[in-house]
């Protein structure tokens, strides 16, 4: 058995069993132990920053990694940015990257780069194998990494004589690690401070699943305390028949205002409320001077633990819940879109138990009420603000859930910078129906150039942030990469393009002109 | 005056006046400055690979830099493969990175990143700026940095308050480094070795100018000895009335057959030759055991002076240089398209001073013979061996020389790397042909697939090196970004499409059926 193999069937044994890849020649054996050994099942990207994103989405959603395939330093690179978007979600992901065989490296040949120190940034876990013997165990080290909560960035990078040289020793299953306990010191002093609505129950990461949701309406109910999320949340289990919880907001004033009441925070694996980006004159630190910050539980805790022992805490384990949303689903609109019926015909249009992957940015500032009362499904948000997440991510969650459906709404500008998705999903006739809102510009920096404090930009400026000269052409773009498309001006049409779409069972995509 | 106005003025006194950028909140102040400065032609990119790319291009083309102007570590890590490449292409690129305002970074906001670490290793130079008042001494030291030759990647770190707050400095025109001085103590040995035919003068980077070739023709006319290039070339000035040299070969067996003959080998901005792999059982070192390497000159040296003091120290001033093409053209061939006949239309096609940028891959592999004959032009190579370069170097080539034409040659798996390049064409309105040679596979890899040892691949590995499910449209593909374009299956339709597209005075795009 060479390295390559060994790797295979550890990665199998330890039940990943998805790789997202664009290999190269120093992966060729990779590729070839992938074709005889069956179980994996590889897809290929065509830059990989959607074979990352894609790994981001499916950890979202089937709670344990896949593994990555990429080529040395530049196909790591290519997928830097979703690393950084995974990284931030508390997404896990084994990522495996070929290298020069380890005589070859010191030769400086074209692709020599510094393949760990590329990898670091973006990191948890970093580690290069130095045998054909050692990377099944390096292998299972990285599953290992990958799983500490809420999950973690782990690149074994493999110097291309490791996998052909004979000699592998593949692992069995290994133990994989449990959430850290939550911080029982802080317990009294968490319970204490839920008392009324001056007290915010903040919750992030894993705190938003169904039943950790119901457990934070409970304390609700019973303490009158509030409850809202982080801005980004990498999962969140909405709609009718769950705890609805809001987020908070984006823009800083807002979020400010939101804030203010609070004088007590209670943090249910979330972290203090800050800007996105720091603006001249205005705070970063978002809750009120002065504020009681009660750190229960960080991502990488024991969450549900950690809300049971505040739900009895507070004698709030027998309450019925607070917030549990009733269906609803807003008036049909009719005529031409806008920010607000485009949400209405979003919320009416979600099936149950879909999967909506969001990165719409500025359009999608609406969507939150609107689609309050829609059947239950997941909601994941961008958390590493790095744009062109949702294509890929929506590859992810697709393959790890493949009885569901999933939605992607995107911006025209995140999604370009990975738009090279669409062929995946075609390859893989993934269920997926993507929005694509052609505001045809970056909408959001021109509220930003106005945030930093710059009125009255000229014609050099705002050219920056347009993209209508030329004007993109979703419709072609999409069925060059054989993703059937369609576009839409009016509500008539986007309400027949979703309700086609989301039945078709493959990828499709809607533009919505805006 | 601000950080960020002090920049513009800065990198305009010292004559860098092209950006290439995707910029975000960040970077909002220097959007800004280049609004009301004037002298800076900024261009936007939909995706930072194509920023950089372009960057790369432009050095080529250009012999000083283009600054980018990248959105924190994440939009830099978008950008990072092909600095990589135009690290190895020895390309001097000026990377101004928005970094969070300096209160805000021990946030750990969505965005914030380790932005140093990800620059490093493709940067020689990184440097992050404390106040606004450094920021123009800043901005002139990485002037000079990517200045250094043969030029490199320098990466000046702006955090947001370091533009927005007042007190910035602009710097004049700082002192440009010269190349350091060939080694004069290996001069006596070189002119020794240079003796009949088993000595090879192996030419790279600067040495491949018009001049310093004709000046290699002398020497080899006076001495005997052959000459050849490197395989990757930044810039080779080609065709007829100029000195032709050949290049080391890329297939590993190939190449050893080719460097078999030569005992001796004198270097000029050139390194001794290696695989770009290593393979099992194949040697790395592509030279004969045993053979003399003699580095006179590596690529950050005075190459004229080099080559100037051989053909003195060789007596060969006066003698006429040999390998001097005649002009000539193929047949013109007709029917089906295949490698030769496709070689035979781009070289009857090739305009006089065309900029031909060449990621052709296995496709190109007879392409330079073929255009021996052509009239003068200019060839490129990706340098690095990441896939996506053509595109956006071609960009960066076409900004450069607005009064040249530009073709681009790109296999169908690297065009899709960085397709967003296809819209900044179309905005900017260059002058580029693109031929896509449509294989439907990273071809390449099928070969390699073999050198490394794996025979009788199965379908699952053939899969992941195949793109014809589903095909790729390129025609749609382009349309949809603003690119005219056609798809050609015989020798007639591609004469046709080359002679429209090079007259057309803006960007097309022929894809070219294989």
């Amino acid at each position: 058995m060479n390295g390559a193999e060994s790797l295979v069937h550890t990665l199998l044994a330890n039940d990943v069993n998805v790789c997202f890849t664009n290999p190269g020649t120093s992966e060729m054996h990779f590729v070839a132990a992938l074709d005889h050994i069956p179980g994996m099942r590889s897809i290929l990207a065509l830059q990989e920053g959607v074979a990352t994103g894609a790994a981001d989405g499916y950890y979202r959603m089937a709670g344990k990694p896949a593994s990555t395939l990429l080529h040395l330093g530049p196909g790591l690179a290519n997928g830097l940015s979703n690393l950084h978007n995974a990284k931030k979600a508390g997404s896990g992901v084994v990522n495996i990257v070929g290298e020069h065989a380890s005589t070859h490296i010191e030769l400086d040949a074209p692709l020599t780069s510094d393949i760990e120190g590329i990898a670091r940034p973006v990191s948890h876990w970093v580690h290069t194998s130095h045998s054909a013997a050692t990377v099944g165990a390096d292998a299972a080290k990285a599953v290992q990494a990958s799983m500490k909560a809420p999950g973690q960035i782990a690149t074994l990078v493999l110097p291309s004589d490791t996998a052909w040289n004979e000699g592998g020793v593949p692992q069995d299953a290994v133990d994989l690690p449990a959430p850290a306990p939550f911080d029982e010191s802080q317990l009294a002093q968490a319970v204490d401070a839920l008392d009324g609505p001056e007290t915010l129950l903040l919750l992030g990461g894993g705190a938003l699943t169904e039943s950790n949701l119901e457990t934070a309406g409970r304390i609700a109910a019973k303490t009158g305390c509030k409850i809202l999320s982080e801005w980004s949340n990498a999962r969140l289990e909405r709609g009718a028949g769950r705890v609805f919880v809001g987020r908070v907001p984006y823009p800083i004033d807002i979020a400010l205002k939101v804030l203010e009441p609070f004088k007590r925070i209670v943090l249910i694996g979330a972290r203090a409320p800050i800007g996105f980006f720091a603006y001249p004159g205005k705070p970063a630190i978002l809750t009120r001077e002065g504020a009681e910050i009660v750190k229960l539980a960080d991502a990488g805790a024991d969450l549900g633990a950690a809300l049971t022992a505040l739900s009895e805490g507070t004698q709030a384990s027998a309450t019925p819940p607070a917030h549990v949303v009733e269906a609803s689903m807003p008036e049909r609109p009719d005529g031409p879109i806008n920010l607000d019926n485009l949400a209405a015909l979003i919320a009416r249009a979600i099936p149950e138990d879909a999967i909506v992957v969001d990165e719409s940015v500025t359009t999608g500032r609406a969507f939150s009420p609107a689609t309050k009362g829609a059947p239950k499904h997941t909601w994941l948000n961008n958390c590493g603000g790095s744009i062109g997440y949702a294509l890929p991510a929506s590859i992810g969650a697709a393959v790890a859930c493949p009885d569901r459906k999933v939605m992607c709404l995107t911006g025209d500008g995140s999604a370009m910078y990975t738009v090279q998705s669409l062929w995946t999903m075609a390859r893989e006739k993934l269920d997926v129906t993507i929005l694509v809102f052609a505001n045809r510009s970056y909408q959001i920096l021109r509220g930003e150039l106005t945030n930093v404090g710059v009125a009255n930009a000229g014609p050099r400026a705002v050219d920056m942030l347009s993209l209508d000269r030329p004007a993109l052409d979703w419709v072609q773009m999409s069925r060059s990469m054989g993703v059937d498309a369609v576009r839409v001006t009016d509500c008539d049409g986007l309400e027949d393009a979703l309700a086609d779409g989301l039945s078709s069972g493959g990828p499709n995509l809607i533009e919505v002109m805006l």
